[in-house]
């Protein structure tokens, strides 16, 4: 028979392709390479042996119920937990009918396109965005519109006129997909007053948003702003968050805040995809929670984030040719390079790993083009000695790349005289 | 703004409803209900003691990779150790590239239906069927064709009308879904020439097959009958199996060995639905395999189920009415009940709950009508104790059941003079 099966697939899977960029990132895995291409936490920020404990205690209280299938909207102590720490943290205190576990926050992701988005519907997204986000919404073959971010963030004003312009078209989105707060890849943050215009956009518009806050708890210095789920008095905020940046990805534990009606339809949608999440990961997170290992230990982790963020935004500062520009996250993960517009990232990329050194390009994470001249780089997973060394490397590739096309275009120029 | 959020859901997301069979199960869940309605392995065939010292284990030497994002195909040592032993223990090695970790089956049956169905497809299941892989079909809005079992599994010669009429009308499955050994709900066992002819049925009509084998290894007596997947000379076999009933159901790992570029399809389906696996509980599979302590804990669940079995063979012989039918599985978790052909068993099942026992009326598993008649009783989860005492409330509830209806018929005879 025909082995490729390709004729068999469904639409929805002739849209999934393997992205070029992460083949590449398996070139980023050889030894010899400084990685800043991942978007891992550090081993080191594992909290391994209060979990050590935490884990011990629940072989030896909850083994019965830990180890056995459990409710898909997950176990209803953690359920709580996080309802009650979300009025305590972020003012917007939730029931319990409102939380959904879920596995990962990539799991929501996909079970809220599979409830929301037939083929040919809009999602619009910042441009860049996190990429895990754009293949999920492709994978459900939804139209995705870029709106571009500035240094706050999605720039509201071509946001309003977007909608707009969508709305003259009836190509409204289903939903707008946004990680305000130390986005993944740029690692800008919206402030408050454009998230309350932001807000009132989706209002007039009769949108949902898709809040994803996987980063929000790592804040490393300035102010922390307020969710839109704190300012959503209409229901139209589903907000996500995770457990795999303040404990351990390995787990997959994250959850879902949203309205009812809309979590009993996403639970349904999770009862086909899995039954249930790891029920013996939730018991431990619950116990860490409990056990107040948590957030002392989110402490220590923004102790050592911070760190290496620093000493990243000082390597760049001291190697990095005057022509590259860059933000200064105050949180998160991840710095976002921008080099003159005659560098394609992509096609340097090849000169980065021959010199030991890798980041993610950044047009993989815009929707519909643009980027070439960008870059992302993590902080959080190289050592502090290798973040020096790393960065010293790749501002070598940056400056070679850069008299190159200078020399070529200089070239070219002659030619055309 | 309208916060039901129905004319938001897309057309998978209308399709998807709670089953009136899962909402009567939360019933059974009340203490002093007997309940044979589940289908959970008993926690006393946890290994909880192995289990601890595997999990210490884990913590101690591999907590930086175990508690971190792993790939989404899955441990690699895990995936190797399954590879060589579907060599070992069912004739049919395969390669590391064949094998793909899923969050549960279920998992692998909501990848398998993205990556395969488009809406409106059909697929053939048994008739009864599991019901999570009529949900899942459902939710990609596949048209589900049943064909009857008998005691030897689906009726082949019913099979083959069923292809034939549906290449008429040019409306060929794009797979045949089939628990071929100890199937849930039924319990039977699908002989080997019976496996034989269905996969010439496969060939003659160039069709794919999920074989779904999570209970297998549990076999109590009778010889054991090669896998669907050690005939597959055609690559059309897509084998699902699961550690959640020889393991632990709460760590939510499964796997699939499929053809090759089958696993890769499914695994870029599996990167937009949760990136990876929980790590975590791969390690701790893997060194529960490597250490052996799978196998032997295997013999002892076996002989914990097989006493369960026997226990519940031995009171429906001694209490339930003679025209109560039953079959007598060979493994796995399940009896099948057939009544008297005027008897509901879903009307029933309030009689059945005011009397503290509860089951799964068979209607759920028919994926188009009929077993109204019928019932599956669970034997793995209730003590020993239980299962006799709940087989008597459950006979005298079907006695009663009986005479009324015979009652009623009777009355209804007189009534028509």
């Amino acid at each position: 028979m025909d082995t490729t099966y390709e004729q068999r697939f469904s639409q929805n899977a002739r849209r999934m392709r393997a992205s070029e960029i992460r083949e590449l990132l398996k070139l980023t895995q050889w030894p010899e390479v400084i990685s800043f291409a991942g978007g891992l936490p550090n081993p080191a920020a594992f909290p391994t042996e209060e979990l050590r404990g935490v884990i011990e205690h629940v072989m030896a209280e909850h083994a019965p119920d830990a180890l056995q299938y459990g409710a898909t909207e997950g176990h209803n102590k953690l359920r709580d937990a996080i309802a009650r720490g979300m009025g305590i943290e972020h003012d917007t205190p939730q029931s319990i009918h409102n939380i959904l576990i879920t596995h990962g926050s990539q799991q929501a992701l996909s079970l809220l396109s599979h409830v929301l988005l037939d083929p040919g519907d809009v999602v619009v997204t910042g441009a860049p965005s996190y990429l895990g986000a754009l293949q999920t919404f492709r994978a459900f073959q939804a139209q995705i519109e870029g709106v571009a971010l500035d240094e706050s963030g999605m720039d509201v004003d071509l946001l309003e006129k977007k909608l707009r312009s969508l709305a003259e078209h009836k190509r409204l989105p289903k939903f707008i997909y946004l990680v305000p707060t130390f986005q993944n890849p740029s690692g800008v943050t919206i402030p408050l007053e454009r998230r309350r215009r932001t807000y009132e956009l989706l209002c007039e518009h009769d949108l949902l948003l898709i809040e994803d806050d996987p980063y929000g708890f790592l804040r490393y210095d300035g102010e922390k702003v307020p969710l839109f789920k704190s300012l959503d008095e209409q229901e139209r905020v589903i907000y996500l968050s995770s457990f795999s940046k303040i404990l351990a990805p390995g787990f997959r534990i994250a959850w879902m805040a949203a309205p009812e009606s809309i979590v009993n339809k996403v639970c349904l949608a999770k009862q086909t995809q899995d039954l249930c999440s790891n029920t013996f990961a939730q018991y431990c997170i619950f116990e860490a929670m409990y056990h107040d290992i948590l957030f002392p230990h989110i402490e220590q982790i923004i102790r050592i984030y911070r760190r290496k963020r620093d000493t990243m935004l000082a390597a760049m500062e001291q190697y990095l040719p005057d022509r590259a520009r860059w933000n200064r996250p105050e949180g998160g993960l991840f710095v976002w390079v921008t080099l003159p517009p005659f560098i394609n990232t992509l096609d340097m990329f090849a000169k980065a790993i021959s010199n030991d050194v890798a980041y993610v390009a950044g047009q993989a994470f815009f929707p519909d083009g643009g980027g070439q001249n960008t870059m992302r780089l993590n902080f959080s997973h190289p050592s502090d000695e290798m973040i020096e060394e790393g960065v010293r490397r790749l501002a070598n590739v940056i400056r070679e790349e850069i008299e190159e096309k200078e020399k070529a275009l200089e070239d070219e120029l002659i030619g055309g005289f």
